[in-house]
């Protein structure tokens, strides 16, 4: 199952973190470097965690025996249609994407030759951190990856995939690609644009500078992936809009029902919703929410 | 400005920091504490955070040069009723009410007696951790403590309290109790609800378990707030229901405009938004974001 020559194309935290807890398993002969930074990619040089640079994705992959490919969802399209043409006949390809039904439609229409060897996964990990220099081997240790298969996959690609993450330290998990967005479209989604969005509302205020002065360690933290990279958020938005709008709708519902026990001065209403969502946070954190997420 | 006889009504997370700050910066004699659970106030006597245990607030602010409130707001009127009486004539009260203008109402109806040296103040600190175990004498450090002093006030008074904030280590700023209200509902009790909501929609959602199971760091910070105390919050949203309510429907039309940027699939739009909040999030880090609250 080893890798003989692994092509990641875009060495970002995801995919330098790939790189880096591959060669650390020893999973990994040659590792070679695709991307538009090239500064990032002479980083990710200097730091061991690729062994050359290749100009192109067509002559990254080429030779390749196992392809990631690890950008914003938004450019998955052209980079499948870019390493298509130059993949070799045993190369196993796979992509990080945070969304997975848009991937999926991409690799019907840019990557048709190689369905049977395209298996689609979502590491579940990262940071509001970007970039190759925020790689890290331990990335991955412990986190969910979750894979959607194609019907066109074949066993052994799909194992070759699944041991690749294995590697890496990750626990790994199937489930369809709908199924994906729609659970993603909640925990991390949702969570996402509702900070950005509180952010955005406190930075457009009227008393922005008293209202930052004053906002405190639960301000930072809820807020913490409002930091996150603008693009990669854009595309994921894109991506999983329709799934995104459903919960957001749900959620607003939820607003609403608050809303009302505000305006009654319902105190019994909010101490129950309240400690509902305190006990059932509570008890995720007792079981895998603590450590290993 | 030494603090003879300190009482504490309320020893839990922010009256025993209160208490035990005092203590290492030499600023007070003899603390007593005063609440409702016994377990709690022997733990408090254990660590040396109090000295004394008095069974009732009337007998423990007797003799006392300054006197803290800290307990929910909700219960504040009560604890103000029960203290009037007893309070010696040359006691400073204050208080440490995550609300303002509900304390200040009931001052007026509770505190009558003593309007001249009932200094009301918010220090900005704590965690979704309760009770005089979670107490440390570094809490407040570099934090801001807002005071929102009544026209009564005599400078004394105000100074006196002042100057027990600062000998915590705390940043003191003083603004009417309205601005105090309008200003922590946008940047703590707007993001305490979401993260209640958030996690209610997910415990409440049918695919709970898996969506649980694959939450990830993201939400984990998100939601750190929502572990909170839900009879705190309650009393929070009770006390602050308007401006609370005015805030909510701001952030509801903020979710509008992202519902609609997302059904038109308006990736432009999305992005200035995202990095519009991003760079604002970044900017504050950079000031006192990260480090002093």
């Amino acid at each position: 199952m080893r890798i003989e020559r692994l092509a990641v194309v875009g060495v970002g935290l995801i995919g330098g973190s790939f790189a880096a807890a591959l060669k650390e398993a020893g999973g990994v002969g040659r590792v070679v470097g695709v991307g538009r930074g090239r500064a990032n990619l002479d980083q990710a040089l200097r730091l061991g965690i690729i062994d050359e640079i290749a100009s192109d994705p067509a002559l990254g992959v080429r030779d390749a025996d196992f392809v990631l490919l690890a950008m914003p969802v938004g450019q998955m399209g052209t980079a499948m249609a870019a390493i298509a043409p130059a993949l070799a006949p045993h190369a196993v390809v796979t992509d990080a994407g945070s969304t997975k039904r848009d991937v999926v439609a991409n690799a019907y229409a840019h990557l048709a030759s190689a369905l049977d060897r395209f298996v689609p996964a979502h590491p579940i990990a990262g940071s509001e951190k970007t970039g190759a220099g925020a790689a890290a081997a331990t990335l991955f240790r412990d986190r969910n990856v979750i894979l959607t298969p194609l019907a066109e996959n074949t066993e052994q690609a799909v194992a070759r995939v699944r041991g690749a993450w294995l590697a890496c330290g990750a626990r790994v998990t199937e489930m369809s690609a709908a199924d994906h967005d729609r659970t993603l479209g909640v925990v991390s989604h949702l969570p996402h644009v509702l900070a950005f969005a509180l952010v955005d509302l406190v930075a457009r205020h009227r008393d922005a500078e008293r209202l930052f002065a004053l906002a405190a360690g639960g301000f930072r933290d809820f807020t913490r992936i409002a930091s996150s990279s603008p693009e990669m958020w854009r595309d994921i938005c894109v991506a999983n809009r329709d799934a995104l709008a459903e919960v957001l709708a749900t959620y607003r519902r939820e607003l609403d029902d608050l809303t009302t026990m505000l305006e009654r001065a319902d105190a019994a209403a909010l101490e129950r919703l309240f400690t509902r969502a305190r006990d059932a946070r509570e008890a995720w954190m007792r079981g895998n929410g603590g450590t290993s997420s």
